[in-house]
């Protein structure tokens, strides 16, 4: 157990009057723990409580190897893994309960009579897991240097007549090369309109001159993500697809520069919008400026306009402005900023003037 | 939608009083409606009631095109989903719940009030899952025979000093090869001892003379999976896994030769249990004899000692007996067996004699 982690969420739980927790989401049991549990169907379930005597409940048919500093409860396919669960629960006392726990066993739980009341209490371990310790934050600056270099070495597979599939099977065997643990998801290759296709994957489309190249693509490195985007252009590029560039880029500069601890998500969100606004781009920027990122690339939090929730130190997420012309072209750049006292510190260091790759 | 199977669904329904049932676990959405839609952490519901106006809820950032012979009703990721969904519930009858809906959903819909009690419905469409039609039997015959073609080409990548790997990354190019849509699991590749690890999934190890080779493969075709077991020995055998092997051949064939709709899976399980057990290995056969599958490797049902419910006409499951010597070897034999009228029908149809491969 991480205790300090532990102390996080225990301290969000208080702020919520929430008095005992159930985790059943691996990324946070992993947060917690240090140790990845991957239960599929089967129940796995973490329980704090503010008077301590936290147990991890656990099929034995996963091995959780070694003192985690935290009591393991075994159970079998053929316990009754709920009632085994239930008979640790104060059941006078609101249950919290992790927002992805199957049905099945919150219904059987609330059978069981497991808590008073129930309520979805992932917030506390999710606003835990937003602030980064130094650990963390040791592991994120790694995986994102070891994306810079991966992004340096992605240019090299722009050249005529390849597929995306192409680019993105290459960008694979780079992130394995380089001693990542792969891809912290499927690297996103799109050329000139399927750039502008929001769910776009990649596919036979083949490079032609004249096309913008958007790759958006993260590793994973000691089990924290990155993620980054670069748009480039493949011999030519059109004066629309230059003015389309600059805003995006304008848009991305200023947010960075702009955002600290303190201010509120929508308003990072707002400083690039009205860039691209007022350039007259708005309703092409489709998306929210950005996530939250840790053990899962797209952790709970977002910069969005409808987030009122305060920047805060320590955090790591991304700023992702983007403009988006239907069967044209589309443009994202994105970096990993991490907020310090002194202000926002990009992650990523692959330049980010327009290139025209020849 | 496929009216039979939704009929099939409501024909389980009422068997169980349950008048409104909502489904969210895609598989079983695949399965009414002939439409894969993967929402990740979004909601996507489907819901059935007794009296008609079934629903689909679903995310407009997903495609569903075309008439699917059910009204989708689209929200946005600012759009109250549940609200939504509770504002066609029936509040005043118990509302079926898929066992996979998460936690935060079924939450928000108790606080809404969507039904007048909650309980896990997914019996009812697993029930309907388990017993297939006759477009899906085609799909799981097709599907086994890829997967025997497969099997043929997959002892060719036994050689002394491949790596469990190796062979793993060939099978899985043979699957591509084949037309199929890949693996439909990891595929199980153990050499020796590893062959004995009930978890064991393929590494470094490398063949030596004397190993048993364990395959436990399948793959996907046109969404429905495949799965078989077959176990060689390489360049010699020992008596003692020349025992082993020929009873769990023994009890494959006489479970095979013996189960029909109309008895219960663990009268099946107890044939193959007492062939091993009367050889004295009733300890080392350590798991269940199978599984149904379908559009899942692992669909709901399986084939064990404590499964009182009642084989069917349609139903499709795995016959996997084995015997595990921890530090020495494992044997595991298996095929897909489909139940009619006459009795069952095996899917696969690789040679189970044992065989030394040179």
């Amino acid at each position: 157990m991480y205790d300090q982690r532990v102390a996080a969420v225990l301290a969000q739980m208080e702020e919520r009057g929430l008095e005992q927790l159930l985790i059943s989401d691996p990324p946070s049991i992993f947060y917690l723990t240090g140790r990845w549990i991957l239960p599929n169907e089967r129940l796995l379930a973490l329980y704090l409580n503010k008077n301590g005597g936290h147990k991890l409940f656990v099929n034995k048919l996963f091995t959780v190897d070694g003192d985690i500093g935290i009591e393991k409860v075994w159970f079998s396919d053929t316990d009754p893994g709920c009632q085994i669960i239930a008979g640790y629960t104060d059941h006078s006392k609101p249950l919290g309960i992790d927002k992805k726990m199957a049905a099945r066993f919150l219904l059987e739980l609330m059978e069981l009579g497991a808590g008073s009341a129930y309520r979805n209490g992932s917030e506390c371990v999710d606003a835990a897991r937003r602030v980064k310790d130094e650990e963390e934050k040791r592991k994120m600056i790694v995986a994102s240097q070891l994306n810079d270099q991966a992004m340096e070495r992605f240019r090299g597979l722009i050249r005529e007549g390849v597929s995306e599939l192409e680019v993105s099977d290459g960008m694979k065997a780079i992130y394995a090369e380089l001693g990542t643990q792969g891809p912290s998801f499927g690297p996103l290759v799109s050329f000139g309109a399927n750039a502008a296709i929001g769910h776009h994957k990649p596919d036979h489309t083949v490079l032609k001159p004249g096309d913008c190249v958007l790759f958006d693509v993260g590793c994973k490195k000691d089990d924290y993500c990155s993620d980054m985007t670069r748009t480039f252009f493949y011999k030519s590029v059109s004066d629309k697809g230059r003015e389309v560039y600059e805003t995006v880029l304008r848009a991305n500069l200023a947010a960075q520069a702009a955002m600290k601890p303190g201010m509120k998500f929508c308003e990072v969100d707002k400083i690039a919008r009205d860039i691209i606004t007022e350039a007259g781009y708005g309703p092409y920027f489709t998306h929210r400026l950005g996530h939250c990122i840790g053990i899962e690339v797209h952790d709970a939090g977002d910069v969005s306009a409808t987030n009122q929730d305060i920047v805060k130190e320590g955090m790591i997420f991304s700023c992702e402005p983007g403009i988006y012309l239907p069967g044209e072209l589309g443009v994202r750049i994105e970096d990993l900023m991490l907020m310090t006292p002194d202000g926002a510190v990009s992650l990523n260091h692959v330049s980010k003037e327009l290139e025209v790759i020849a």
